[in-house]
């Protein structure tokens, strides 16, 4: 995992008695998620996740709560967030902000289909133009500032060719022209553990707490580094085609977007490596905590700067 | 978790097709377990979780597969293990020992109610009755033997109070007399992460891969340990009534159970506390690895020597 903040019965009877859900019957951490603590909740009524927000305020939350909600209400597969007695959609626990969500069925995906990735390519496209009447507004926190800051810390800790290829690619990032790329709400994360599959079926894209108004096309560059390589992290041509071709069903790709597709698929690569070398070079603390191996974002770049990625339809 | 062997769709396709389940939809590793590889794996006929044996043998496996048939035909609530179409409970891959059992449904307990303590108890008890007939033998893997190598590995790397408190507590263990003690088979680690609930009703005791001959009061010591104290290991006087009342209603205790209770429970907070420093002094690799801190185990040892331990009924 990470349970950052354990939760006793004690802590969790008094918050759920703030909801319409019934009593508490069992609850469990899960054992997935760098950022949030989240819990499996079954209550008389249901079964839910409580998600305790360790790095947000309260202020972040309507964004993201407040987003699921709308595009649960439009169809886009999410979970539902539950509403307290006060009509809040968040709640104070243990001296931190958590809501409660209606737990999805379904797990995630180790190893996709070229369907499943049709599934996420078309899910994608219709929480991009779904979210374009949602009236929130959140800049990205991983943007080119945040890569500037993340190598600054990083620097003294890192390899000599972990340096370069660090500098070089934010170098080449900076001269990238992004200023007429269609944007709103984009996920920012959505790997193949943030899709739940029941069975065939899309039943849920999960982990939206690093939603924000940005590029459409880098969102889609961020599923398609995740969803469409093999193990070796080559693309893998039918799953690229499927999603992408799903995708542009619903939405279809402009010129501008053409243009920086690879190095969206560079910046996308760059953001994750980045993060997950911060994560092993200053880990949390926690009862459990789980770092994730920098090295596959670090190959995946790689391939990305050699030329190896597939065009967009 | 651990997923130490990633499972690819190519690899686990041909392994499915040696049992009759179906054909893959979908599958996802579970980031729990700090032993072995484990997949939640879906297919057109029901849900399983597969799991590659990382440091076990092949002929160490009919013990641990013909157990969990042998409960679950006696309605102990364990998880059913499938035979291959060849006869057998279990098929190579990846170059590693696999089994799929029936997915469990239901989640595991973070903070345990009196009521779930008594439904553990029973289900202990019944594992210890029940398995009398099964006919397979395997020592313990984590035994005195196992807890003096541990130590002289470690002690290197240990801290000075580490070391004394390491030291003082294995010359007490050695003078304990175990020689009478009701014996059989064990699950050696039912911790609240091993009992899966669903709703109110317990729905299975899940990772047998310890499971061992042993001394009965060891597993219920191992039990308590975990379900009966509360977040400063302090003893929880309701929860550990009900789990041994609940134990003893199945099997009662004998005299000599009675007086090695509280070593018991010395020695197995000190056999998780060994292997807990073992793990974050030599980290094993792995895509995702969990490291689980050796502090709350301390703490549960030092409270078993100063005598905060309650007795049996």
């Amino acid at each position: 995992m990470s349970v950052f903040t354990p939760v006793t019965r004690r802590s969790l009877e008094p918050f759920l008695a703030r909801y319409h859900v019934g009593s508490l019957v069992n609850f469990h951490g899960i054992s997935e998620g760098v950022e949030n603590t989240n819990y499996f909740v079954d209550t008389s009524d249901g079964q839910f996740v409580l998600t305790l927000f360790e790095r947000l305020n309260y202020d972040q939350l309507p964004y993201f709560l407040g987003l699921m909600d709308h595009l649960h209400q439009r169809g886009v597969p999410t979970p539902a967030p539950r509403r307290a007695r006060d009509g809040a959609l968040s709640q104070p626990l243990l001296g931190k902000p958590a809501a409660l969500v209606d737990r999805i069925p379904g797990i995630g995906v180790a190893d996709a289909s070229a369907r499943q990735c049709a599934a996420v390519g078309e899910a994608l496209a219709r929480l991009h133009t779904d979210g374009q009447g949602f009236d929130g507004h959140r800049p990205p926190d991983r943007s080119s500032d945040w890569w500037q800051a993340t190598a600054e810390a990083l620097r003294p800790q890192l390899e000599t060719d972990e340096c370069e290829l660090l500098d070089d690619e934010l170098a080449f990032q900076a001269g990238v022209d992004r200023s007429h790329l269609p944007s709103g709400v984009i996920h920012a994360d959505l790997f193949r553990d943030n899709a739940l599959f029941a069975g065939e079926q899309l039943s849920g894209l999960i982990d939206w707490y690093y939603a924000c108004n940005d590029r459409f096309i880098y969102d889609l560059a961020v599923a398609v580094n995740d969803w469409c390589v093999d193990e070796h992290w080559a693309p893998r041509a039918d799953h690229w085609t499927q999603l992408l071709a799903a995708y542009a069903a619903v939405r279809p790709f402009t010129d501008a977007e053409r243009v920086v597709w690879s190095a969206e698929l560079r910046a996308s690569a760059l953001r994750f490596w980045l993060s997950r070398l911060y994560d092993r070079c200053f880990p949390r603390g926690g009862d459990l905590t789980l770092i994730k191996d920098p090295t596959p974002q670090r190959r995946r770049l790689e391939r990305w700067r050699a030329g190896e990625a597939l065009p967009l339809p």
